[in-house]
């Protein structure tokens, strides 16, 4: 066996890490590129993932008194004229609609017809921002129609054109969140409480933990009084903005029109928010988790939280042993757990290959002395092969929830550690020059003040450096630098 | 009171049958026209409906082995032109993309940037059928890899001239199920399978009864082998067809590719299906289940199964009776029901008559005698004032799942009653246009033989009918005929 061979995914991390990013989903089978420029699909596997992400986020918006709703996909050029501030905010990068039929050209191939053009183009919604607060203007009349917290999970499009699985591509999918209030401190509030939201599901769901803090002027949202971020560190020190939550003050309210009379029947304008997240949380997972024999699935929202791989030799005992799986696969289910039996016709090794690529988080094994003791072998994919234990089959299925929740601790340990360990504090500019010039990753610390400083820039244009926000954890006195995605 | 103002609904379904269903919705407050053509707004009371029937049909088809997936909303030209049939099949009406940027025109406002033209542009999906199609192929190779199942929840378009909200809009929510196998028998089960699925998921869900059957050659499908349907009797008796099932045969798979090797190793082509169906399922729920005072919901959809109204006259009794409301929603929340406890600061009768118009199917009203002698007074929306009852609360949460139930059975059965009844079977021409030419309303049953006839089609013709299918029941041999949406 050659020594690249001992790794399931090539290249490494250490090798590539951009090439070993694509390895991992293409070894996991979460997605592919499209045939449509800067589209990517999204793979059984991969959307299930996104199914189960979605589950449990809906659920806690729902607790917040979040009410889903359905807007339309196109967006009227006129609504585009009307908030500027907007149209800077969103590149002018999107797809436009200017035809609504097709028919036959003078070479037999289909072309826009030219009589179907349209008066005004429509957009592709890029966000959902100016449609929404279009319709909030219509429906808040009265200080008794706030707060009104409205959601959508929908598909957008932004013309890109570097793009890359998850992390970038021209369509996504997200959930937008537009929240409207009759006061400006319960907007503020509510704004920090839904990024407070983000960074929790992050942390208890997909066991990823995050810097939180609010945007500089420079990387803030136009139109925004402030921008609240999460941001992650990757394994290779960069940065991943993993969603945002704008506080946008009444500037949103006055250029939409969203009015309603106060309880002394004087008309004010809402006060609005705006907050989401997007499948390239996927890409976050990805690339905080998985290690160079592929992907590794947080348990609370691994599309499969257990597999068992029947370990088949003799074909008299086959019979057996597929029972005694089965049986298995049953009792897990009635617990409620996402559970694959692989009966496929394969070769073991392959399934256990299979196995480790996907990152199901808890691999079980069973043979024939396994069935003759009425025990089980179960590795867990975060730890690999020194976590491999023999225990009874009933043990095993009482303690499984133990075993995800333990998987998920550690995951969530490491990626806390990696973080905390990778973010050096340094008092100038000399020193944030030094660290990158030597090549080092992970984010710096530097005063706040320092900001404003020419040299500071210029290191951080020499490295291709950016703010990545003030943390809250430093009441806004330190800003934190990394490079980023 | 003006005798007008005895429905809560303006006008009655008497008086104006399309008017009274865009009232409803109004009423109801489930969606309104949005400010793009043709399309709507899917207001909150509207999608919580819609997720739930998402919910409980997407627990079913993964039963089935459907795997959900995300494909690219746009769909490259070439596709278009590969697959004639297609073409044909799903209008030439769609949205086009032409640019990919919008920049400041000689005016001020934005227009689509003339150096941003596509070379070949894509059009907004109408449906997915090619797009799926060339991933399988990519993905089919060996048996092994069948059946496959894809399905997926997203977004369509077609620019429709004539809309009406959920019915007929430009855009749409929709699934597609788009599955493959390796035999035709297989292929044409799982089609009937399929709209199996969709019958009883009406019938079991939605309290709706339908029609399933195969469409005549005349309406099926170009490119399927046959389409199977459903077919729904609207209260004004017309027909609405709900969703289809496509069985393909290897028409499909060999125009777009899907081959696979045999166990013998000889290469085939797949036998494919596909089946869809749409929030058009809740025009076919309103117009099949609402009244002259708004929505009925069936109980296993409804967003809100029980209403809570705290019937409060003294301020002294009031804490005592929100306090009696709040635990009886708790204990109703606790066995997985969907309350709501209406606080709101209004009128207890205007609180009353919205969760008439919404259609919620148990309204419970507490006051200070309830409360006092630990009772409950609820009315069923599907039987009104004189299902009311004052029983124990204790008994009421003991009982409510089998007061849903009920309900839910008593729709069902006036949905069959009502379609069974109003379904007149004839032998002749003639019959049919004594029929509608005396204005009644229904479907008409005929010997399938009857179809090639002219004298037939002249009726049809100038009754606006259609064949919407040759039912199941008959086999074959009898043919639906009514108007329709």
């Amino acid at each position: 066996m050659s020594k690249q061979a001992r790794t399931a995914i090539t290249p490494t991390r250490a090798e590539n890490f951009p090439e070993w990013y694509q390895q991992v989903i293409k070894a996991a089978d979460m997605a592919e590129n499209a045939p449509v420029r800067g589209c990517m699909i999204i793979k059984p596997y991969g959307y299930a993932l996104w199914e189960e992400m979605q589950r449990v986020f809906d659920r806690r918006i729902k607790e917040q008194g979040v009410q889903n709703a359905y807007f339309p996909l196109l967006i009227p050029m006129e609504f585009m004229n009307r908030e500027a501030a907007h149209v800077d905010g969103f590149a002018k990068e999107c797809a436009v609609v200017t035809h609504h039929r097709l028919e036959t050209g003078p070479d037999g191939n289909l072309i826009p017809a030219p009589t179907s053009r349209l008066e005004e183009p429509y957009i592709i919604r890029p966000t959902s921002e100016m449609i929404i607060g279009d319709a909030m203007a219509r429906w808040v009349q009265s200080y008794r129609d706030l707060p009104l917290k409205l959601n959508q999970w929908c598909n957008v499009m932004r013309w890109e054109m570097r793009t890359r699985m998850f992390l970038r591509t021209s369509e996504f999918l997200w959930q937008e969140g537009h929240n409207a209030f009759a006061s400006a401190e319960e907007a503020r509030a509510d704004s920090l409480k839904m990024l407070d939201e983000y960074v929790k599901f992050c942390e208890d769901t997909l066991a990823l933990a995050s810097v939180a803090g609010t945007k500089t002027e420079d990387e803030k949202f136009p139109g925004a009084v402030e921008t609240y971020t999460f941001e992650m560190m990757m394994q290779d020190g960069k940065a991943l903005q993993s969603g945002t939550s704008h506080y946008l003050g009444q500037n949103f309210a006055k250029s939409i029109g969203i009015k309603f009379q106060d309880k002394d029947g004087q008309e004010q304008y809402a006060h609005t928010t705006s907050w989401g997240i997007s499948t390239r949380l996927i890409g976050a997972l990805i690339m905080s988790h998985a290690d160079d024999d592929g992907m590794i699935m947080p348990p609370r929202v691994a599309p499969q939280q257990v597999v068992i791989l029947p370990v088949l030799k003799d074909d008299a005992e086959s019979a057996a042993i597929m029972t005694y799986c089965e049986e298995l696969a049953k009792a897990l289910k009635a617990k409620g757990l996402r559970v694959r039996l692989d009966d496929r016709d394969m070769r073991t090794t392959d399934k256990m290959w299979d196995a480790v690529k996907k990152g199901i988080p808890v691999r079980v094994e069973v043979g024939q002395r396994e069935k003759e003791e009425g025990q089980i072998t179960f590795i867990r994919r975060d730890i690999g092969r020194d976590s491999k234990k023999t225990i009874e089959r009933s043990a095993f299925i009482g303690e499984i929830d133990g075993v995800l929740d333990d998987i998920h601790e550690a995951m969530l340990a490491r990626s806390k550690a990696f973080c905390q360990e990778n973010i050096f504090t340094f008092g100038t500019a000399g020193e944030v020059e030094e660290f990158f010039a030597a090549g080092k990753i992970g984010f710096v610390k530097v005063p706040a003040a320092l900001l404003g400083e020419e040299k500071l820039a210029t290191v951080m244009g020499a490295h291709s450096l950016s703010a990545r926000c003030l943390p809250f954890s430093d009441e806004g006195q330190s800003v934190l630098i990394g490079k980023s995605y």
